[in-house]
């Protein structure tokens, strides 16, 4: 299937489950470039989860967001309880305007929900000439080193940068936790075991029984460090937008609990502001990463993915394309 | 020894050894902090570095900062090969203003040195009431996952948030190594071995023998993705700054190649732009973290200190007292 084929079916699909062409527009292209970077788990795979959430109540399929900018380099964005991909497209020209004229300028969101593949956003503001740098987070899962009460979610942070042919450099998109939760779910419906050093128990124990890691929290990366960079993300995203907090968010899967009203943090750094040279200085600093053997640059999977399926489309196997109606 | 003291006798003996008071008060101040929180390793331990590195020019104890603002919200200054301290001196007030009119604001060190203790410039600008993001980076210890050469520095970032009162809730400093290079180069004069996990040989094996460590590379705390914070670190104090690079840059000790010239990145984000009510968030999400058993918000211990010290003074050990020229 050619990536303008998922499109439009992830349109229609979304448009049938009741979202607004305004809503769904976004959305749909957000899994297109999810299938042509091969990240599965983004692309068709949740479009059931979009349907159910249109179906609920979770994400408002006729939301209308609103911006608004209280200062030069501040812009706020009110997803309304829609998705957040169509507040994220009112917002993003004015946020890159703000940043050429101001040199920096962020932009949070609030009612807002999942926004996807965070280094896409990223990626969208690096093709603009920005830095971009972004901030998300998600039902509470992490707790505290030494504590057992999760306080942040797996709570991401991404890092795009300009080079010099209006394209990112590279992609950074990392998570705090050690895995994804969607790891420890896979392995609970299989019934195997999880590795040690993945979760914890309810009692803030070692597992490696994923249904007790499902009632217990996710490891972060790093330990202490890695929780404090979900902390951080979880400050820009939640506290600074005014979202609802990590701990208080309804989950992003299931029909439970209402729109999980979470936030995202955007910002926009032009480089020209600061010095001359940038795209010099960063290209020798990408090569002094993918010039060695071994290494490769953040987001270099899915650069190889992107290349295969622009040839090669996307490959649905039969469970998929029965699900989205096809066969 | 009280704390006035501490500053005095720092900012004596910085002047004693070619700095001008331009150049040495802000420094002796860090010194105070430093001892203040109880991070011996940046108070006088570092003086006798400081006092070489004046005599030797890898800081000129006479430069004079320069500041000018390109953008409304981007200010750049040059340390002209001096201390790091007076140069954030210089433009702290103006991003702080800038931060405040138009509700972000960034600002970029280049030809800067060491700027000590991270946290305490992030806390500076929480107590301006702005969330203060500070990064800075260091000469090459770090390789890529999978690769040999390092490529940056331990590059550390900072996080403090303004609490309601004029000063922070809390201050996250964190480097993006599992430890501090300065652990490995106590171990080797100690003759010990060092554990497993901390850094790699020079041809990319784990090690255990310092030495071997110290011509290798330093681990990054959570693996590729303590690097991936690490390479956010280098990307905005460094090729945003318009810095060296953190692979050229000469030693933070020692006496050889020159200033470092290294660079430093500080966001200063005023929460009153973005959304009503962030204080109060805030507090939730600080008690959240030490409301619960075994759980601590990041920065705890240096507070301890601080309230420690502020009754006690600080103690100098004889051999310490002995170098400051004391007894």
């Amino acid at each position: 299937m050619g990536l303008d084929e998922v499109e439009a079916l992830a349109s229609v699909r979304l448009m049938e489950a009741g979202a607004t062409r305004l809503q769904a527009k976004p959305v749909a292209r957000s899994i297109r470039l999810a299938e042509r970077d091969g990240v599965r788990s983004h692309g068709f795979m949740y479009l059931p989860i979009y349907a159910e959430h249109l179906a609920c109540g979770k994400v408002d399929g006729k939301a209308e967001p609103e911006m608004s900018r209280p200062r030069a380099a501040a812009v706020v964005v009110d997803a309304a309880h829609g998705f957040a991909h169509p507040a994220i497209d009112l917002g993003f020209p004015t946020l890159v305007e703000a940043a050429r004229s101001s040199g920096i300028a962020a932009m949070t969101l609030r009612r807002s929900y999942n926004c996807g593949i965070l280094g896409h956003h990223a990626e969208r503001l690096a093709e603009a000439g920005m830095i971009g740098l972004c901030f998300t987070h998600a039902p509470a899962s992490i707790a505290p080193a030494g504590a057992k009460l999760p306080v942040i979610g797996t709570n991401p942070f991404a890092l795009a940068v300009p080079d010099e042919h209006g394209g990112a450099r590279f992609v950074l998109d990392q998570s705090a936790s050690v895995v994804a939760k969607s790891e420890v779910i896979l392995r609970a419906r299989r019934g195997e075991s999880i590795p040690e050093g993945w979760a914890l128990d309810a009692r803030g124990n070692p597992t490696t029984d994923p249904d007790a890691a499902l009632k217990g929290s996710m490891l972060p990366s790093g330990g202490a460090k890695g929780f404090g960079v979900g902390l951080l993300v979880e400050v820009l995203a939640s506290v600074l937008s005014g979202a609802v907090a990590s701990r208080d968010a309804s989950p992003f899967s299931g029909p439970a609990g209402g729109p999980p009203a979470t936030g995202q943090c955007f910002i926009a750094i032009d480089p020209a502001a600061y010095a001359l040279g940038f795209t010099t200085r960063l290209a020798a600093l990408a090569e002094a990463i993918e010039g060695q053997d071994g290494a490769r640059l953040p987001g270099a999977r899915r650069r190889a993915a992107r290349e295969r399926t622009s040839v090669e489309g996307v490959e649905l196997d039969a469970d998929l394309a029965r699900r989205l109606g096809l066969r």
